[in-house]
Parts: C-alpha cells; structure tokens; sequence
C-alpha cells in the first residue's frame, strides 16, 4: 500500500487542516498516512475536532520550522523539525512520497540534500499547476533557483514534460520557454541559449511564450529561471484574486446586482472552481529521488486532500522513475 | 499653444484610428497635431473617413517601420519612415512631444538616438500605467532595456515618482521594487543592490513588491529590469483578457444567464473601463529629452486620444523639466 508521509506542522492551518486532510485521503484513496510531528498535539487536535487516527502512523517531530527562518536552518539547529525528520522517513524508505505545507525554502533545502537529487539532475525545481484556459500548465520553476543556466532549463522541460504525460495524460506536452518575444533572438543570453538547447532536446519544444499568452493554453510546460517563474506564478495568484474580488464587490453592490448574481450562482461556483489552486494539489518539487509536493500555504483540509492524491498519482505513475530513465538514457547517448 | 507630432503610420489601425484621434485631441484639448506619413495616403483616408484635417499639420514621410524590421534600421535604411521623421521633428523643436504606436524597439532606438536621452540618464524605461485596485502604477521598465544594472533601477524610480507627482498628483509617490520576497536579501544580485541604493535615494522607497501584491495598490511606482518588467506587463494584460472573456463567456451561456447580466450592465461597464489600458494613455518613454509615449499596437481612436492627452499632460507639468532638475542636483551633490 502507498504510504504519503505529511508534515503535520506546515502552512497557517496546521494542524488541524493537515489532520483532516489526512483522514479523508486515508478513507478515500486506499493508501497509508504518516503523519509527522508533535505527537501530544496532533492528538489533542484530533481530540478537539472528534477525529479519529485510524489509518494514520504517526512520527513524533519535537519542533517546526518557521517560514521566517533560515532554509538551511533544517540541515542543522532545526534537524528535529516535522519537515525535517518526514524528508528522513523519506530517504530511509519509510514511505514513498512526502507532503509539506511549510517553508518552500527550507523544503528545497532538505529535500536536496535529506532525500536528495535524481542522479544526473542538476537542480530541484518548483513545479506548480496553473489553471488555464484550457486544463493546466505546469511551470518549472516556480521559485526554487534564483539563477539559472541554460542546461537547467532543458532538465526543467524533461522533467516537466513527464509529469504532464504520466499524471495528466498529455500524450506529447508542448514546452514553451517564457520570453519577451516570439522570435529565437529575444530575451537574455539565458533564453536565446535555452532556445537552442530546447530545439534540439527530446521534448515538444514549441517555441516562446510571451506573457500575455500564458493563460491561454498555448503549452502545457511552460520553463523559466526561478526568479521570473516566481515572479508570474505569483501574479498570475494575484491576479486571480484580485478578479474574483472585483467580481464579488461587482455582485453584492446593491439588491439589483445580487439579483442579477442569483441567476450566475453555477457559472460563478464553476469559474471559482477552475482558478482554485487546491483542486489540482500543490506545486511537486520535481528533480528529487522520491515525489515531494509542496502544499499551499493557506492549504485547507480539501487542499492537502488533494496535495496527497497528487502524490499518490506521482508514485502510482512513476514519475521519478521516467525522469531518472530519461537522464539515464541521455548519459548513454553523450557517451557514446 | 502645445504642438503634438503623431505618427500616423503607427499600429494596427493606423492611419484611420490615429487621425480620428488627432481630429478628437485638436477639437478637445486646444492643442495643435503634426500628423507624419504619408501625405496623400493620410489626405484620401480623411476624405474616405469624411474627415476634416483643420487644425492639424501633416509633414511628408515616405515609408513606414514595421515591426518585425530590426529597430535599428530606424537610423539606417528606414530614415525615411514616419516614425524617424516625427523623431528628427521633436530633436528640431518643430513640436513638443510625439506619440506612436509602431514599433516599440525603433521607438527606444529612435528616441534614444534621435531625439536624444536626458542628460545624465543612462537609460530610457519604457513606463506603462497598470490599473491597479486603487488608481495605476507606473511599472518601469516595461521593456526597453532586457539587463538592467542597479543604478538604473534607481533613475527609473526617480522618473517614475515624478510622473506619478506632476502627472497623477499623488504627493509622495510610493516606489516599489519587484521581487520574490518581503526581505531585502530576497531576490538576484541585481534586487539585492538596487534595494541597498533605493533605501538610500530620495524617493519613497517602501521596500520589495511580490508578484501577488501587484494588482493591489501597494505601490505607485513598480521598478524592475525590462525582461522581468516585460513579462509582468504582459501578463498583467493578458489576464485581463482571459478574466473578460471568460466573464463574458460566463454571462452569455444561456437565457438565465444573460438575464442576469442585464442586472449587471452597469457594472461590468465600470469594470471593463477599469482594466482598459487605452483610457488612461499609451506607455511613456521616460528619460528621453522631450515626451514621448508609447500607444498601444491595437489603440483605437480613443486610444490615440487618450495617448495625446496624456503627451499634453506630460508637457503641461514638465515632466521631463522636473527630471532634468533632479539629475542636476544629484550631479552637484556628488561634486560637493
């Protein structure tokens, strides 16, 4: 039986949605749950919301690391922090993918070197999902490396490439590479070389793409340095609350607008729906030697659910393995 | 009285578009229009249009610039196009500010080339306004400059603010820096100085801006390199289409639908005239010796109305004057 092991100490509702989580995927999807953490206070919490563990091992983990620290904090003062001794777990073979709502840094941090990189992959990048017109593009990075080099970028399209295929289905992900232009000469030293690189990688490579085209669907790995990956991901958040704020004041003005929104509730329900980020999971750190998922931090009880299925999916599928296959496979052909 | 040089050559609807425009700012804002281009192609679109050019002065240029020409064919081959010769206009002091919507790159190339940077400025930022929960802000650089050093980040903060100052009345202008993070050892080397020197220049420094905060009003004035920059912008834009699209396609699905859109007229008129760029102007170029502003590649007519006005604005609160004045005082500063 899969077993996901959860920091039950990770994101602004810890640990009570992080439990609830637990429990609806333990009841749901017909895996095992190891929760890590404070084990007087994981009890107590599911003392005080009437849940019951059933299902659910749990690993004692004395402290937390807090969003505000050091990431490399985890390698050392913070060693016995829940995320920490989950990516030990992790590494020793005592599950076959880890969930964290905590600090992305520090979980970058500790899944590179506790867990540890696919061999032959040379960063770690943050993978996650977002909702656009048409299903979902995956974009790599999403914040794990400030600076990149070229090569990276095309590790970065493989790597996502896999996912997209194996989880989603995708029978041959179109790769796009974020730039400022359509043409091969736009952008730095760092996409005209990834362009390059990208053309003659065995991926789906279908060119640049520019910002205004990134929520229509125009690839389905979209690849970028951290710092901009960061950047988008995050105002592509923004944005999305941003409208369905306007949306909603739009809505509730007066009794003639709630009138007019009495008659869009499902249309509203289902756009909602579409540009929440919990229904897909969270972002996978891809380029680790087991499946690790980064959960939002403002993760709800649905959110890790969800973040847990997504890991399930990655170990059932064999995401890491069709990674680790390709790097292998690359080896042989330069050696050649 | 104010003399507005137009490029009447400029973007998708040209020539109509922008001499609908010119007749509109001529007839509105007491101002004087130098339509460049083609003579007799702008005489038979006015007659075609039943157009009356009173008020408006027309200069000769032979060709047109187009797009996906190499922008610095705008000071060879292409010397002849309208927008080199509204250029070698405004340098000549034969108007006061010139609007187009051609090209972006012949415009920075132009302008910096031909119309000549401020002295002192080590690079001209391309400065459109986003609409943000409350007002704009003024994101520069939008594009022209791909790397970016620190200390140009700080000129751009400086332009910015007295735009936002003279222009948008806003006393003390907020200046932003686009990052991936709150604290000031977030981000590459380039985020790390430009905050140091920020903190340290006489603007109103209020430290880094995330992704998520941008739609939010936190700042006035966003700075960031022209890549980091041009993605934002874009994206920025191009969630704003798919949010109205998708808003439309949402309240036009059914009968119970559009029924409860007309409840909403009002509303989604408020909203939509929110979000659209071309009620505010085009995107400045700031730093070079006079105004010059950047239209939109789809501005309609009031597109190019707006966009003159705002030249009239810029020129009326001596923007550029206002610049020049703070460079000089740094420069003596050093000196003392």
């Amino acid at each position: 039986m899969v077993n996901i092991i959860v920091d039950a100490f990770g994101g602004d509702n810890a640990p009570d949605a992080v439990i609830e989580g637990s429990i609806m995927a333990v009841q749901n999807l017909g895996i095992k749950v190891t929760l890590v953490g404070n084990e007087k206070l994981i009890h107590e919490a599911a003392e005080k919301n009437n849940l019951s563990l059933t299902g659910i091992d749990i690993v004692h983990a004395e402290t937390v690391i807090d969003i505000h620290e050091e990431p490399t904090s985890i390698l050392k003062e913070r060693k016995d922090c829940s995320m920490s001794v989950g990516l030990g777990l992790l590494r020793d073979n005592k599950g076959d993918a880890f969930v964290s709502a905590g600090s992305t840094g520090a979980l970058v941090v500790g899944s590179t070197f506790i867990a540890k990189r696919l061999k032959g992959i040379k960063r770690a990048a943050l993978a996650p999902l977002l909702p656009a017109r048409e299903g979902y593009m995956m974009l790599l990075d999403g914040g794990a490396n400030t600076d990149c080099r070229p090569e990276m970028l095309v590790q970065f399209a493989v790597m996502g490439s896999a996912y997209m295929k194996k989880v989603m289905n995708i029978s041959s992900p179109r790769v796009g590479l974020l730039n400022i232009g359509a043409e091969e000469t736009k952008g730095r030293e760092l996409e005209i070389e990834a362009y390059k690189l990208l053309s003659e990688a065995p991926v789906n490579f279908v060119g640049n793409i520019e910002g205004r085209e990134l929520p229509f669907s125009k690839c389905d790995v979209l690849v970028a340095d951290g710092y901009t990956g960061n950047i988008a991901l995050k105002l592509y958040e923004g944005m999305g609350l941003y409208f369905a704020g306007t949306l909603k004041s739009m809505l509730t003005k007066n009794i003639k607008t709630k009138l007019g929104a009495s008659f869009l509730t499902g249309e509203i329900k289902d756009f909602k729906k579409k540009m929440d980020y919990s229904e897909v999971g969270g972002a996978v750190l891809m380029g680790i030697s087991k499946t690790v998922i980064k959960a939002h931090g403002s993760s709800d009880a649905k959110a890790f659910y969800n973040a847990i299925r997504q890991a399930k999916e990655c170990v059932d599928k064999g995401v890491t393995d069709t990674i680790s296959a390709y790097i292998e496979s690359r080896k042989e052909g330069e050696e050649n």
